[in-house]
């Protein structure tokens, strides 16, 4: 990274956001692995540029961000956003425990009404490889639920639905509407065989795609 | 920023994660602004250190982020996002329309059972000058629900209370449940005179840390 853009993060992270910090220089230096010296220049450097504000009194220095400064980590930020977190899903395919088609099927019907294809009675099971969870993948994406009901005295739960793309095949990641931990394996189901359509088997590497989305 | 951050994003912009994209080293030199040459040298370099993933057939290039390379670029992301988004909102003063005082009578046992303090019967408005809105600063504080009720016919809704310190009064910023679009004012209420004790005038720059969140 380009020393100004590590020295921008360093302080915000010391949090001479909105204010100013008393650093010194030595460690400034260590932090960024240069010289006092070269950190000096630096900082006269950058504040000549308008990137962070600076007052010395004797060998102590305090520093703050301005808010040009903060602009560009914002705008860093919000691009490494939207490149990274845009919908995608990287898996590695897996096998489940094969109780994904008994809940196909059972809710069959409701998928054909919300999600508006017959599904094939089984779910591709993915172990989510990037981003860290599928959330981070799906933030931005409004899932469509399908309501729960009950069968024989048993209650059987809302399950959220994203829609998504697999390679060239419509289908949707769904999740139980009550689970809380962000799943580290996407079951996704399809109005076809996924692992037939797309020759896949356990260990193929497979790149999800979320339709709709900002 | 330096060369190899630049072009890891540059590529992941270019949808290259999880598969190769076919590029041109005219354009990504011109996207970095240097030579086709120096693209190329910094190519092989970022694939001996594994950072890309680089297949060439004739005059065709095509690169793909490695998972080491998706790393650097998500430990970035989540560094920024750490150091960026952590409860704190930078403001401004600003003039209230006189009805804050009115809701916070209204609302008066019920901040003093939820909150645990005795408001005085105005709120502080501050105009969000970082971030972008109050929720990409909140977005992991858990607000406090104030519930709604119904006083001669007329509904008053939930209230969410985001428990803050100003300076070093501690107070809340509250916002209706209601409300969808993310504020750019946020009104404080606190156990004093926020204005009075901290010597604030329309224009002061104020300092909102929230209290709590992860």
């Amino acid at each position: 990274m380009s020393e100004r853009i590590e020295l921008l993060i360093e302080l915000a992270e010391l949090g001479a956001i909105g204010r100013k910090r008393e650093v010194t220089l030595r460690e400034l230096a260590s932090r960024l692995n240069t010289s006092p010296q070269s950190i000096l220049r630096l900082l006269r450097e950058m504040e000549r540029e308008g990137l962070i504000s600076r007052e010395t009194s004797g060998r102590k220095t305090r520093l703050g961000l301005t808010e040009k400064g903060l602009e560009i980590l914002e705008e860093l930020h919000e691009r490494l956003e939207k490149a990274l977190y845009c919908g995608l899903i990287i898996g590695e395919v897996v096998s489940g425990l094969g109780e994904g088609s008994y809940y196909v099927r059972l809710y069959r019907d409701r998928i054909r009404e919300y999600l508006g294809f017959d599904p094939f009675p089984g779910t591709l099971n993915v172990k989510v490889l990037f981003p860290r969870t599928i959330f981070d993948a799906l933030i931005d994406v409004r899932p469509i639920l399908i309501p729960g009901f009950v069968r024989d005295g048993r209650t059987f739960g809302d399950v959220k639905a994203y829609p998504v793309r697999v390679e060239d095949v419509e289908g949707a990641i769904v999740v139980p509407s009550r689970s809380v931990h962000p799943p580290k394996i996407a079951e996704i189901i399809a109005p076809v065989n996924l692992r037939e359509t797309l020759n896949l088997r356990d260990g193929s590497r497979i790149r999800i795609k979320a339709v709709g989305g900002r």
